[in-house]
């Protein structure tokens, strides 16, 4: 229910997933809300509910709902009653749209951490030259230590590992450079640590990285923490913001640039298909025990359509076995 | 004599200026360097010594000195003689495209901080949709208390209004949500200390701004740390460049993008020109009792040339008297 323009975008994203995994059966999606809402959304979208279980609920968490008062008012809300559903055994991963804060702090009072992780963390995909990065914390944590950045690490390897098997977690600590002087005191504590755990079991650690490496593809698990990481996430989407509209405005700018735009067509529609930010939709909580993905409010249906699509990735990738097996190779290193 | 390719650079760049301020007679430009070298250049790019004035030294701070070397070898340096013309009345400025650290290090000894100010930063100019930013600490400080985020702020203030006279500085502080209730405590303390200072005769306040919003021309002296500066400032670099490469390699793909080059030759250069990086090259040493300009080690001719066009502006938009005001006003609303 949460989320500019809901549920429509969700439905009809809903439908875009299941039009992609036609040939699978692998999977149910439950749809927590306002049932009469969502069966005429449902029917207005002509989305088959073969795979669809509708489960009813009176209310919603309201958009200005605060992180303080949703411990009070959230219960029985259709993000309640979704996130309850995983520690019931009911589903394997939630999904929402709606209020980031009050869905932290709601998530985290249900499933509650897990043993022996310190912070749980925020994390996202960026794109970088060679394929995806995982990039945590994004927000969760504005003040963080070394042991935090190492639990970071290793959840973030997981996450990575439970989307891409095929590829091995190349694990880098966001600084003001590389040089091994560089930075302060809780990041040069991190990375004698993650040096001393990395290995072929579990990722490769590539020291510090600045900001302009951060997607030249060399690393593609960004360890940071959720101050800076929230900055630069933000100040990416800003420069890219920036540089496109640039780019449409000397596109339009006289007639010549306008025919431009014809021939350009094909070729900047391959670009913008490759930067489109829905691609990424989908920040996710980790150190919980289940996962829980943040769908941004202001996506459309084919933004609602990634996220679904990562929490089905990531539920086949078996993200939760993932962490737990970090963190019993974290464990026994620091014994 | 620093940087790659100097001192070809540099005097190609002293031409470049030449040329711009012809009808000038204001400045004069002092080289520190090797005389037989830089003159051998002057010659060789038909540089006119109307306004110049070279210094000869014997050595140079080698690129693998580190600040803490720096004190002993970089006496009798062209970049120790240069920065010291400053205290002898020699110069108003100093410009180098050497070494950071060591300049950092250096230009502290021997310009000594201003009274009252209680750390230097390093600003650099930064593109927004209306105009210019100046951002501040790009990274000479990598932990930050409040005060010196209020100095960052007055001193930006002052350097904004030496370039852009005609314009009023707004100040933002740089933060994961723009609510009065995010962030760490340092920011908020900072936050609401600005609010007092906020005014006409020194700048206004506009609060917390999150990274998308940095270029969106609704501030324009954007405060943080050096850390969370400098992983912006090089975050949003290396997203430029991802960009701009992808839209590259999409033009290039095919020979029907190919001929789109050509139509989008005109759109696509003033597109360029209006992002190209040289533009911005040259970062503030703000702090200390004399301004010191580094240009980027990488740099060419014109990027040099912007850093010089920078230091004449800074000269005579009076930056020492703007940065004297603005304390004036900060300790008179401190006592």
């Amino acid at each position: 229910m949460g989320g500019d323009n809901s549920p429509d975008k969700t439905i009809e994203g809903v439908k875009i997933f299941l039009n992609k995994y036609k040939s699978l059966d692998d999977f149910e999606l439950k749809l927590y809300g306002d049932k009469n809402k969502i069966y005429e959304k449902l029917v207005q979208y002509k989305v088959s509910n073969k795979f669809i279980n509708i489960i009813h609920t009176k209310s919603v968490v309201a958009d200005n709902e605060t992180p303080l008062t949703a411990i009070k008012n959230s219960k029985n809300t259709s993000m309640w009653n979704c996130i309850k559903s995983q520690i019931e055994g009911e589903s394997d991963i939630s999904l929402s749209a709606g209020n980031t804060g009050v869905l932290l702090v709601v998530s985290r009072m249900i499933l509650k951490m897990i043993d022996k992780v310190s912070k749980p963390a925020l994390a996202g995909l960026w794109p970088n030259k060679k394929g995806m990065n995982v990039v945590l914390d994004l927000g969760a944590n504005i003040e963080c230590n070394d042991r935090n950045l190492i639990d970071f690490a290793e959840m973030g390897s997981a996450l990575y590992k439970s989307l891409f098997p095929k590829d091995q977690p190349i694990v880098a600590l966001l600084n003001v450079g590389s040089e091994e002087i560089k930075g302060t005191e809780i990041l040069k504590i991190a990375y004698k640590k993650l040096r001393e755990l990395s290995g072929e079991n579990n990722f490769n650690f590539n020291g510090y990285i600045e900001g302009t490496r951060i997607m030249s593809g060399d690393s593609n698990v960004i360890v940071t923490d959720g101050f800076t990481g929230n900055i630069a996430l933000k100040t990416a989407e800003g420069t890219a913001k920036f540089i496109t509209d640039n780019l449409k405005k000397s596109l339009q700018k006289n007639l010549f640039s306008k025919i431009s735009i014809l021939f350009s067509y094909f070729s900047l529609k391959s670009f913008k298909e490759k930067l489109d930010p829905r691609k990424y939709n989908g920040a996710i909580f980790l150190g919980l025990n289940g996962p829980v993905v943040k769908s941004h409010g202001g996506t459309d249906a084919v933004g609602f359509f990634y996220s679904i699509d990562l929490c089905y990735k990531i539920v086949k990738g078996n993200l939760m076995q993932q962490i737990k097996n970090n963190l019993d190779h974290l464990n026994e290193n620091q014994e």
